[in-house]
Formats: structure tokens, C-alpha cells, sequence
């Protein structure tokens, strides 16, 4: 399996995330891609830089004012004399109005951001930018005919929607890889997002559609962030009615419970007959995690590679979280080479 | 003019609050009540200690479940085995659903809030309660034929909403007041907010009923905390369409700006025919505040209290913001000073 990586994630450093009533360094840090890439390499993967994709090819997944802010916020807020990272103090929660985008950077950034914890450094949106076309690339690969590809993303971006931020997330690389799949020929694209988090942003840019299917299993909201989606009965809306299906599971669920979800979300996938394959592949369910509470252990991880690859879909990975940062890589590539070995 | 407060708004202190990127303690801190209480006193005002008021008393204004969060969010956190402050990490803001209450109490902390800047601290209950039975208490000397009164209350109260907190604020001590008076005789009553952010609580509260007018002026919330709700568009829905205005200043807004607003405010209020005015009283409008952005000097604020007092009418004020604090009280007092001689 080919992997994609660009070293300019590592622009995306310094910033700090409100994290239990504490401002403390992000759990989403530089140094899991490097823990990443250097699993991936010993494991014998041939790792690339990405193709370049231009700002359009985001259109089809986010909103242009959106992308345009992302684009330009930094340069704004040192602009009127801030510097640092920057984070939302209001939201358009319950009792405000969502209709108005404020014209000030500040309530800018509340609406279009959903938390506390997903601050903007100078060099976010070039890392960004570059995880989108990492994404793109892999998809592209898929395309033209190779059977699976790794898109070692960072930031991740499961958790950003159609114009929303948050959770760590900037740009949906999924989703583009998703969208790049419906538009290089297949008809039915299939989103699985194995990450401990509810790939709400997923969710959310393809709620409507019926060409594209999101599954995702995932810490119950009741308990675990996002908070406010991906319960079970969210199943999409008009014609994308039925396309979204959620698995939201138990804090300490086990690989047993976990692996029974998992082959009732791949029976799903299954039924809906897709042309390929996209895996929101994030490891924080591994039970050294800092941030989640599920109960996977290292010999795990191959055993869901083993069942993705039972679908016998081209298949782009594409990575989402995973906080146990130097277990991280071994956890990666244990998914991959388990879908190698299983195919 | 008679003075209510309790010494238990003490007990709201040792919070922190995310501002510009920052985990800062508040500017809501105690010694704010400590100043003003010392120029009331200089003023020769007397200080009173609340009446007591039961918990059905915050029901006509707030939501019982959204109180019995308020009321025991601290200790549940601390069952958890959590200590300190408690600040929410994710909202139910665009793309979210608004719908579900999720069941822990990092999910309710982000339903109930809109922003990252106001803290739960173990006695964070016991003095909004109190603050809360301050603006009752004046409320009711008001009612019983004071002509006037001042709810010296601490957590302030004009951004709390029917289930929202937020803004320093937790339960909204103005609309007490107000729905107070409403229940011992008052038909209409008229809420003037003249803090410097926008009085969203309140008109949330109040937003589809015709015997409360609601009219604020503010920073506009273009640039201006709360950024979601403000706008001059916003006049009240149903039976309240037409019962809210509001003046969004901008920022460096001079007397002479601010008083010309604040003569079309006091004609709405005049126009609606109120039995009875309560002035959601913050101050920081003062050029000196470090966290808003108008221009108006001290010589101001005895101005304003001259011009509310011509409206003749039986008024309780309630202590919303102000964050200079060695030159609060002054400015507080100035008003209240103003209104005497005025009338
Ligand atoms: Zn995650
Ligand atoms: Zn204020």
C-alpha cells in the first residue's frame, strides 16, 4: 500500500487547547506524524509527497467563505496586533442566532468553529491545506486503479463540516477523498469511520446525499465529545435519508463489543453496494489513549485491518486521531498490514 | 435609594476564563462588589441584606432543569473526582444539534453555555442564588412603593437566558426583577440594559412577550461579545414582535453618540407605558474598562442617571458588568447619585 505524507503538517504546532478546564499544549501534536511515518516506513511502505490540488478542488466539500477564512484568519488577527494562537470565547449555541456571520475576527471565529480546543497558528492552514491534498492524492491513486492507499494526514478531519471547525479539525480530508472518488468515476462512495470520535464534520457535508454513505463508530456523544451528534437515530435527511448510520458505543467497550459494531457497520456498508471505500482511520479507541475511553489493545488493530479488507473494496485510509503518541504508528500500521495480509 | 447585597457573592472566585488566547482569572472577580459597595456606602446609601425567596421564585424566568443544573453542576463534578473550575469544551453550535441534553457532565456544561470564559467554582450556586435574591428583594421594596432601589449583585445577570449561561452570568437577576414586579402589579414592565454588551439573556427570556419590553444599548455585536444576538433586526417574536429594541453602538462611541441612543431608548420605553422600569446597570462602558471599547468619562454616568430618572418612573437597578474595577464603584454610584437628583 502506498502512503502520502507532506512534511509541512509540522507547521501546525504551538497552539494550546482548553482541556478540562486547563489551557494546555494540544493533544494533537507534530510528533504523531512522525511516530506515523516511521511505523510506516519500517513496516515496508512506500511513503510520497503529495500531487498539488488547487483551492477549488475544496468546493465541492466546504463552503468558500469558510475555506476563505480558514485561508486568511491568522494574517487577520496579526493584522489587528495579536499574535499566538487563536481560540473562540462565544458561540452561536442554544438561545443565538446561527444566520449572521459577525464581521469582527473574534466572532468570526465563534461561528464557525463548535469548540475551545481547535486553535489557528500562522502555519495552520498551510498544514491543512497539505493534509487536503495528501487526501486527494491518495484518492487519486485509487482512481487510477491502485487498491488501497494511506494518506497520513495531519491535521485530521473528521470533525470538520461543510463550514465548521473544531475538535482538531480544519478541512475534511475524507470527505475530499470521498468526493474526489464520486467525481473520478464511482457512483457510490462509502465513508467508515472507526475513530473513538463521531465523525460529525463527515456527517454533516454528506447529510443530504445518497451517493455517499457514513458510517461511523464511536464513543456515545452521551458522554464523549462531540456531544451534540452522532447519536442513533441521526439517519440523514431527504434524499439522503437512510445514508447515515451511527454506532455510538460504551465508554470501556472491548474489542468483542467493538468487533460485533464493527461487523454490523461493515454489513451496512456492504448493502449499500459502494464502487469504493473510504476509512476515517483514527487509533484513539486503543486503550492507552489519553483522551478516550475504549479498550483496544496493540493485537487489535491488525484484526480490524483483517475485516475491512473482507469488503474487497478499493480502499483509501485516511488519518484521523490517535493520542498515544508513541504507540500511534505501531497501532497505524497495524490496521494496514492487517488489510494487507487480508485481501 | 435603598441598597440590597449579600456577602455570599464572595463565594464565586477562583475561576479562570479563556480571553484572547489566554487562560486569565476573571475580570468578574470579587473585589468588583467590594468597590461599589464602598461608594454606595461614601454616597450615604443604605445596605441591606437580601430577603430569602425559595428556588420556585427563578421558575418564572428560568428552566427548572437548567436550575438544578446551575445547582448541583460543581458537586457532580466533583464526584467525578474533577476539582476547581469547570469550563465547557465543546457546543451545540452550527451543524450541531440543539435538541439533546446529553447525559454527562461535560456534554451538559457545553448545552447549557455559549462561550468558554464563564466558570463553575464550588460556591459559584450559592452566590448567583444570592444575587438572584438581591434583585428580588429590591424588586419587592420597589413593589411595595420604594420609588427606587439597587440590586448590588455579583455574579452579574444579563446574559444568563430562560436555559443558557454565560458571559460571567448564571441566573438572569434583571428579568427576575422584572417578572417579580410583573406578579405584585405591575402590567408592563420595561427592562433598559445600558452595559456595554448586549443583554441577550434578557431578551431571550423575555422575547415573546408584549408585557416585558426589553430595549438595549451596546457594543455592536458585530465586533462585541456575544456576537450572536444584538442586532437592530431583532425585535421580538408572536405576542413580543415589537417589544424588544435594539441599539448596537460602535466601538470609541462617544457621550455624545451614546446619549442620542440612549434618548431614542428612553422614548421606546416611554412610548410602551411601563408601570415600572428595571435598568440592568453595568458600567462598563467607561472609557477605563479593559475589555470594551466605548469613550464615556466619569462626569457621564451621573448624566445617565439624570436622564433615566426623567422617566419618572418606580425603578430598580440591578449591577450587571464593569470591569475597572477601582473606578466601578464611582461610576456606579455617579448613576444612582444622577437619579436621585434628577427626580
Ligand atoms: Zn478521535
Ligand atoms: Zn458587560
Amino acid at each position: 500500500m502506498r502512503v502520502v505524507h507532506s512534511p509541512r503538517h509540522a507547521l501546525h504546532d504551538g497552539g494550546m487547547e482548553l482541556h478540562r478546564g486547563e489551557l494546555v499544549p494540544c493533544f494533537e501534536m507534530p510528533a504523531r506524524a512522525d511516530f506515523i511515518l516511521q511505523a510506516v516506513r519500517q513496516a515496508g511502505l512506500e511513503v510520497s509527497e503529495p500531487q498539488a490540488f488547487g483551492l477549488e478542488s475544496l468546493w465541492g466539500v466546504h463552503d468558500a467563505g469558510f475555506v476563505e477564512f480558514l485561508r486568511t484568519a491568522h494574517a487577520q488577527w496579526r493584522a489587528i496586533g495579536k499574535q499566538g494562537f487563536m481560540l473562540p470565547s462565544g458561540f452561536p449555541a442554544r438561545g443565538m442566532r446561527r444566520d449572521h456571520l459577525p464581521s469582527g475576527i473574534n466572532g468570526q471565529m465563534g461561528y464557525y468553529a463548535f469548540d475551545a480546543g481547535t486553535p489557528i497558528v500562522q502555519g495552520t492552514w498551510d498544514a491543512a491545506f497539505a493534509a487536503a491534498q495528501c487526501a486527494l492524492t491518495a484518492a487519486a491513486w485509487v482512481a487510477e486503479g491502485e487498491r488501497s492507499a494511506y494518506a497520513l494526514c495531519r491535521p485530521p478531519g473528521h470533525h470538520a463540516g461543510h463550514s465548521t471547525y473544531g475538535g482538531y479539525c480544519f478541512l475534511n480530508n475524507a470527505a475530499l477523498a470521498a468526493q474526489h472518488l464520486r467525481e473520478r468515476g464511482c457512483a457510490r462512495v462509502a465513508v467508515l469511520d472507526v475513530d473513538y470520535h463521531h465523525g460529525n464534520g463527515t456527517q454533516d457535508i454528506f447529510w443530504e446525499r445518497a451517493d455517499v454513505l457514513v458510517v461511523s463508530l464511536h464513543g456515545t456523544p452521551e458522554t464523549e465529545y462531540p456531544y451534540f451528534l452522532g447519536y442513533a437515530d441521526e439517519r440523514g435527511a431527504g434524499a439522503g435519508e437512510g445514508f447515515t448510520h451511527n454506532f455510538p458505543l460504551p465508554r470501556g467497550t472491548t474489542w468483542a463489543q467493538y468487533s460485533a459494531a464493527l461487523d454490523s457497520a461493515l454489513d451496512a456498508v456492504a448493502r449499500f453496494g459502494p464502487d469504493a471505500l473510504v476509512v476515517s482511520l483514527g487509533v484513539d479507541t486503543y486503550v492507552g489513549d489519553p483522551i478516550s475511553a475504549f479498550a483496544l489493545e496493540r493485537e487489535h488493530f491488525p484484526l480490524m485491518g483483517r475485516r475491512l479488507a473482507q469488503l474487497r473494496l478499493p480502499t483509501v485510509f485516511v488519518q484521523e486521531g490517535g493520542y498515544a503518541v508513541e504507540d500511534l504508528g505501531l497501532n497505524v500500521a497495524g490496521v494496514l498490514e492487517g488489510f494487507d495480509a487480508g485481501r
